[in-house]
């Protein structure tokens, strides 16, 4: 029986729906953020954050500042990119254009490889553009909120390094981390970076981050001071690593509630093998893909291979847009989004399928939506 | 009767103790960041915010961003100042400096007008330094938490006005909104920006600001972009601008529990005439100071008229220093802060009077901690 009221069940690609347990800890009393119980919580965090990401390598260095999944990017652009360096930004969809305004702002050029709506760049033209120009970072969203695209992180990283080693691998997990595969040290990945809100299922307010060893030393060896002071390294590294060895420090002071959240959320995760948990994910995200394909719909991702595992983009059959569908969904108790690629805004909507919608089978949140999408869509003579 | 568990009472100055209703608004379930109900809290939190900081100018534009204090300073940097401005910043303590090196971070120099330890620069240094150059911006610290020391926010204002009408007047009010008096528009303050975790009364991660109608213009008309891109205006802006008119929009995923608690704490606030919470904060001050002298022991700050109240910087008796009495403290159920200033951090001890500990006399917070520092200044033979 869930502590919580009765509400609609949020299936948006994030904030997701959150286990009882994770709300409860966002209550927790009032504690210092450098008194030894806080101190303590938050090094559990950054331990268990490299379980998450799958990293063994003890150069590699979590990140968790309070903020969203965009001060990942921030954190990126001003201390691992200095002005003038030059940013290969892969497109699948809004947050390419918005990660490559970052780069500019901190004046870094920004090229964007764009593939078409619901498709990814091929490897081969990704390699054609990194043997063409020198690129301090390659960045790619691993799944693409606003298309519902999957990237193939493994086979770019594996590029990256044939092809133009220098180059850090850069990964947007925004809409992944806690739902798709991701083995850091494995794919020799040097940022990924990510929010807590979707997949992680904790409440939103947090920027996570995970960089390699080569990153930080790419940091430590830059020529320009970090030009960000709230994201800058120079300030977080030495208060990230006194928490993960339990010593209090101070720079900025931490969210203790949204800390003790990530806490349980990420003790959560843990308790069961990760590859079970990625496995929940594809299976839940494969019942949802032939339930949209049963009722005539496709998505807006076009190969199997590039279909993410933690949401679907739905495009809607021809006449009918948003409006004339979520309002109804949200009647019978469930939360889509809207479209979100400007182009073709209008045109389809977005189901999340990460957390506890997805581990725990007595909720029943995607059949339910599945069955509301097919009501909505009789009631609009669509289906 | 509290739903909180039993647990030392927090009083450092902030993070404070939170109300029941306030923690519990921290476990909301989980909504869409762009769906009608949560954008309807935030537009309230937005309007309160107004009234909390007694500014009804419409052209005053209140900010809030999951973050911290710290990120107000980036705020201020990355959108009112350009490369090659000037800030003139008053020392009062640690937080000077650190504001400082922000100013540099963004291209921008800072010079300091420092004050002996627990005074504050002299308005007639203040005159004298705004004639000798001209600054962009002058920032004061309003309480500055590392010496307990309070500026005189109204008359520094009306000096810049007077002298430097056009240097915007920014005042780092983190250990005093919600507890001291500020009046934004009749004292013509450019930007007062915050934490909520202090007198507000919610807990941390997110930055509040307040920018007056001619800090947005200096802000439009700047002839560089803003160089930050997570705390940029002008991703902001507009976004904060659709909240207040209750309109969805979105730059980058807020924090709904966070709001939600921020909405609480504000509509507590709000319950009850401001004139009378500062009183309450003054009262509760004045208490408190008349305890630690009738215990012998001096503030940091030297004069009344220098002295917060919202927290009291408390020195130890010679040959004292804070392991000597905090763990003793905490055995006792009450949490003090040791020092914070670098040059003597061994010599003193920091007591927060903020929010519920203040305004709920029940509680009993300060009563207890002041008996159980009378009781672990006598186990170690200083009372």
């Amino acid at each position: 029986m869930s502590s919580q009221p009765p509400h609609p069940a949020l299936l948006i690609p994030g904030p997701i729906e959150f286990d009882d347990a994770v709300l409860q800890s966002m209550s927790h009393y009032s504690e210092s953020h450098v008194g030894a119980p806080f101190v303590s919580t938050f090094g559990d965090v950054l331990s268990n954050l490299r379980k998450l990401f799958q990293t063994t390598d003890p150069a590699s260095q979590p990140f968790v500042l309070s903020g969203s999944g965009t001060l990942g990017w921030d954190q990126v652009a001003a201390n691992l990119t200095e002005p003038g360096d030059e940013a290969l930004v892969l497109h699948t969809g809004y947050f390419a254009d918005s990660f490559a305004d970052c780069f500019e702002t901190y004046g870094v050029k920004a090229t964007q490889l764009k593939a078409a709506i619901g498709d990814r760049p091929q490897l081969d033209e990704v390699e054609q553009a990194l043997r063409e120009k020198k690129y301090k970072v390659l960045t790619v969203t691993h799944v693409d909120t606003s298309t519902g695209v999957l990237s193939e992180v493994k086979a770019l990283s594996e590029l990256v390094h044939r092809v133009s080693p220098d180059t850090l691998v850069v990964v947007d997990g925004v809409c992944s981390v806690g739902g798709e595969e991701i083995k850091f040290d494995e794919w020799k990945l040097d940022v990924v970076l990510t929010a807590t809100q979707k997949a992680i299922g904790c409440p939103a307010g947090l920027s996570v981050l995970m960089a390699s060893g080569r990153a930080i030393e790419v940091f430590k060896a830059r020529k320009t001071r970090p030009n960000s002071y709230f994201g800058s390294w120079k300030n977080w590294l030495p208060i990230m690593q006194n928490y993960e060895a339990k010593k209090a420090s101070y720079f900025a002071t931490p969210s203790p509630q949204l800390i003790h959240a990530l806490d349980t959320a990420l003790k959560q995760i843990l308790s069961r093998p990760l590859d079970q948990r990625f496995a929940d994910h594809r299976n839940a995200s494969q019942k949802v893909k032939k339930a949209i394909a049963d009722l005539g719909l496709k998505q807006l991702a076009t190969k199997p291979e590039n279909q993410a595992n933690t949401m679907t983009a739905i495009v809607l059959p021809e006449g009918v847009t948003p409006p004339d569908v979520v309002p109804s969904l949200l009647k019978k108790g469930v939360v889509f989004a809207g479209g979100l690629h400007k182009e073709i805004a209008s045109k389809y909507i977005r189901l999340g399928h990460m957390g506890v919608s997805v581990t725990d089978p007595n909720r029943g949140d995607l059949t339910k939506a599945i069955d509301a999408l097919r009501e909505s869509l009789a009631e609009v003579g669509k289906a």
